[in-house]
């Protein structure tokens, strides 16, 4: 087999086989098929495309490149949820108890941020004393005991994909579906967890930029999955506006503890119920769906789900303060309305940026994040708005943050129509 | 400017400027661009294409990134042509004395053949004595003399399009108009000419396969020539059976010789008589294409384009035996038509092969010719033949042919039907 040969095949448009694409995968892992072959090919992908099984192929082939997690010792099933990535989303600390509450597992390897989407790892690290760093044994033995356990990735997982990765951003061949559902299900399937639920967010601060390439996306990973014998569920949401009213660590981690006393932002709320009743259900938790929606409330309501995120933080080691003196800035201040109307948009990508410059995330994966600092939202969507009155609040440590303050006004769009509110939830693939 | 922002706008299918493209060819030519990048550069190309006044720019990019002839101190206008390379094509050999002869300047720099077509160089170097190796003053003097000279190419002419050529050649990117215009245009820039007339050969011996391309690289390239100021002319001309009879260096110098006596194959006749014409007028010898054709017959008539060719054979040095001295092979066997009918096909990569695997031509730049071996043909389409009839002579100095026989006999499609001959020519582009 010659890797041009396969190259030129993929060009003129045919179905690679399931050898031709292991080939490709463990020669290129291998170092034996060169960088120059593997982009000239992901080009091709890129216009051609592939069908369902040679994204399936791709996806083993990859699974198959490095280590994989086994999760067998875990009893019950095994839940997993994973978010393409957007502005202000700590779903994962919301739902991750809730679920747990519920008697799912969660036994999640999860990532840091980059950028202006944030990672679950440094939310959780804002809390005093926690830690991500959990021995693969210990890791399994704390699901056990208590249903959830959050930890960053350190197993050779899929080294393939992170090759891919690397050579993809660099050659234009980022936005491939095909490219992309493999690289995903590719570390959800090394994950181990039998449930998977996509979270693929779509709007200008998310990967997706619209709900044609999010379905299509979110179809091929849902079928990936199937074809590997797993149940997974793909959610289009709304990234237009970032998600809840915290964008930043410690911010966020509030937001998540409120939401799930019942007091968190109605979007967030609606989101986190409606993924974590299909991870309830697809768990076999509960016969139907339903049921799984009115469980899943219930946890809220009777604080269990709260309780069990208290324990998990205590049980990875952290020390949560009164929240009152939980985030500490050198000062507060106040973005406000320059005139009177109805807030029609909030540029999720642009106040993702101006939360990252205020120090909430990192512009290069070497900068340190600040934990406490972000933007904390006065005004959603669809909110009414007098002139003078706050937009948002930044929580800041920095001088001379006027460029900032400016771009968190300019990522309020207001118009004096009246602006209804979006449903978060677009579509729901199985 | 980077390279990955270039190569996504090619990919979006935009249309990249002057400064980007000579920004990819000085940066590829120097290392700073990797190998990576440009592969999936090239196959964004191959998918989206490039527009006239890109390929124009691509053209002279190559053309800068190395030396360039300068033939300005040959007095009168400068001829070249240039054939995409077939089976049997000896056309050179024939025409670079006939528009000689009509007072045009031949300086051609030529190539070496590989694979299933032959090169110029080769051909004349199965002549004793015939050297290509002359020194760019000695070349320039030689045509000054008797208006013609055809040396090997030593300067380094156009890097960027070897470097290229050779990533192409690996990753799947070398059928690609654009790409193959500029390749082909930058050399013959870089030759130094004024009138260029582009033998564009289309049929399964060929480069092209279909005419619908050769067209589109045709007039790409006639184009490209016209923005840069050169007179150029391509022709699509049929390869779906050898050129004349003769494949083989020997074979292939006697065939051009009977040629210019006007004793040559009719197909290769009527080749050579309208490209040269074409250069004759657009060289300004004659006022109309049709006094360019009859001045072409007139040489050929009164044998002194056949003295200009005795006179640049032994210029270069070659001494040319009696010709039916010239050629000396151990044994020539006779294929024979196993029915009868009329000859439908020759398939030309076929026989282009066999007479490569008799020692005629190169599978790899390394091989050493055998000047004396190759394939006559007896029989060409359209022809009718008997059972028992010889369609082709196999000049051989090997052992062990069968394999070698079979292929050439196979080569033959032989139909009940009468077939018609085909016209060379398909189009002229100028």
């Amino acid at each position: 087999m010659r890797m041009v040969d396969l190259i030129e095949k993929k060009r003129d448009g045919h179905v690679l086989t399931k050898e031709e694409i292991h080939f490709i995968i463990e020669g290129y892992t291998n170092k034996i098929i060169p960088d120059y072959q593997m982009s000239s090919m992901l080009m091709a992908i890129y216009f051609n495309g592939m069908n369902d099984l040679e994204a399936t192929e791709l996806t083993l082939a990859m699974l198959n490149s490095g280590e994989t997690i086994n999760l067998d010792v875990i009893e019950g099933i095994k839940v997993d949820k994973h978010s393409t990535g957007g502005v202000g989303d700590k779903t994962t600390l919301v739902l991750g108890p809730l679920v747990a509450s519920c008697n799912a597992k969660v036994a999640k390897l999860s990532g840091r941020g980059l950028g202006h989407t944030g990672g679950t790892l440094d939310k959780l690290e804002s809390i005093p004393g926690l830690s991500i760093d959990i021995e693969i044994e210990d890791f399994i033995n704390q699901v056990n005991d208590i249903g959830i356990a959050v930890a960053g990735q350190t197993a050779n997982l899929t080294p393939a994909d992170k090759l891919l990765y690397a050579l993809r951003d660099v050659t234009g061949t980022v936005p491939s579906i095909p490219l992309i559902a493999s690289s995903i299900m590719s570390k959800k399937l090394a994950s181990g967890s039998d449930v998977i639920v996509l979270d693929v967010k779509i709007g200008e601060g998310a990967f997706m930029k619209t709900l044609e390439d999010a379905k299509a996306l979110s179809h091929l990973m849902v079928k990936i999955g199937t074809n590997v014998g797993k149940k997974v569920v793909a959610f289009i949401t709304d990234m237009g506006e970032p998600l809840g009213y915290a964008i930043g660590n410690k911010l966020e981690v509030v937001e998540a503890i409120n939401s799930l006393k019942g007091e968190g932002p109605s979007d967030l709320h609606k989101l986190v119920v409606e993924i974590s009743a299909y991870m309830v259900y697809k768990a076999n938790i509960t016969k139907t769906l339903e049921e799984a929606k009115l469980l899943v409330e219930e946890k809220i309501t009777n604080k269990e789900a709260y309780e069990k995120q208290m324990e998990f933080i205590k049980r990875q080691g952290g020390v949560l303060p009164d929240l009152e003196d939980f985030i500490n800035v050198k000062e507060i201040i106040e973005v406000k309305a320059q005139e009177s109307g109805y807030v029609k948009q909030i540029h999720a990508l642009q106040i993702g940026l101006a939360a990252m410059k205020l120090g909430a995330g990192r512009a290069t994966k070497e900068d340190i994040i600040d934990p406490d600092v972000g933007i904390l939202l006065n005004k959603k969507v669809g909110d009414q708005v007098e002139k003078g009155e706050t937009l948002a609040y930044l929580y800041n440590n920095l001088e001379n943050i006027d460029s900032i303050i400016k771009e968190t006004l300019e990522s309020f769009v207001i118009t004096k129509e009246v602006v209804e509110k979006k449903n978060i939830i677009f579509d729901i693939i199985t």
